[in-house]
């Protein structure tokens, strides 16, 4: 899934105001090699002018309509820890098309505090109603024990689309999509490139989601 | 890179008392398709016994030798804020090898801030001898603008692995081994197979870091 690093290359060369991009130019600040620019952008039936580039405006604007950015989508995350208010406060994701519209946990403690004008609400509150399901993507971001029964409570309500940061394997029907970051798994990757750096074969081996 | 995923999966089986799985049953636990389990552990010379499978507790450390989970690994905090908390609170990370040595920040109300016996210290404070680099691990958790001097100084004191949750496109030395998490990132795949759900072609396309 390269679209997103695209995206977040042409992204950053509209707003310093560059008009035009090589495969090469958009390879190194995507962080791809170039050959596999020029394939994902020719399925986007995109070929660039010779000489001049790709026009970075009209392929960034390509990129995020493939990429279901040109709507808004809405996220509800459950498990307000440290890494619950990293992900409602980061302000990237509104400026994204991303907007966190519902907070959940079930610490007494928590219930009610507010962040970024948001009130955070015990789980059993999320139901149907206040959001589309099929525009929302639910994040987990609560410890593993309570992963499951976390993303049954999402997926009970319409919400087909999951990330999980939380350290489980989870079960879900075959049309819910599910996507896992396990900061353990990243650091072990590390790991074994440090000890076997023969096995690194190009800059996709560092990247992470690809 | 499954082995992380297989490593989880064989450790989850070996806690719980599992002696032997077979490659179908490895696969559905690290979400992973079975043939693909198959391919990567006969490179690790491991062929399992027909009809009884893989005894658990020689893969498992197998895989942890091939992952460089036979030692320790040394981990450095840059960026002590949510993110960076919910990291260093991680006991995850020392259950499988990590150790957090040390946090860093530059914001003058967190240094000093002790965080499980460890203190916040000031970036400048990050120097060479007290542990070694190249058993160390960088951590990248402060904000974009701030990431590239970061990453700078965890390569100046040696270390040659740096995880970046920082949304910039880092410039490192061919040497240096960098992995980027980006939750935007994660979010856009995400929303991107629920546009295009013909894109779908398995379980890896759902995992992130395969």
């Amino acid at each position: 899934m390269r679209l997103p690093l695209y995206q977040r290359a042409l992204r950053q060369l509209s707003i310093d105001g560059i008009p035009t991009v090589s495969s090469a130019e958009l390879a190194d600040a995507a962080g791809v090699n170039a050959a596999k620019v020029r394939k994902d952008l020719s399925h986007l039936g995109t070929y660039g002018t010779p000489g001049t580039g790709y026009d970075v405006n009209f392929l960034l604007g390509q990129v995020r309509r493939e990429l279901g950015l040109d709507r808004e989508w809405m996220v509800v995350i459950v498990g307000m820890g440290n890494l619950g208010h990293a992900l409602a406060h980061s302000d990237r994701f509104s400026n994204q098309n991303f907007r966190t519209i519902a907070l959940f946990d079930v610490d007494p403690e928590k219930i009610g505090e507010d962040v970024d004008g948001q009130q955070i609400r015990h789980i059993s509150e999320l139901s149907t109603g206040e959001f589309d399901p099929r525009r929302a993507i639910g994040v987990i971001a609560c410890p593993a024990k309570a992963a499951q029964d976390a993303c049954n409570r999402l997926v009970a309500v319409g919400i087909g689309a999951i990330l999980n940061f939380a350290p489980a394997i989870l079960t879900v029907a075959p049309n819910v999509l599910l996507r896992q970051v396990d900061f353990v798994v990243e650091l072990q990757a590390l790991a074994f490139y440090v000890v076997h750096p023969e096995a690194v074969t190009g800059p996709e081996d560092s990247q992470s989601g690809l």
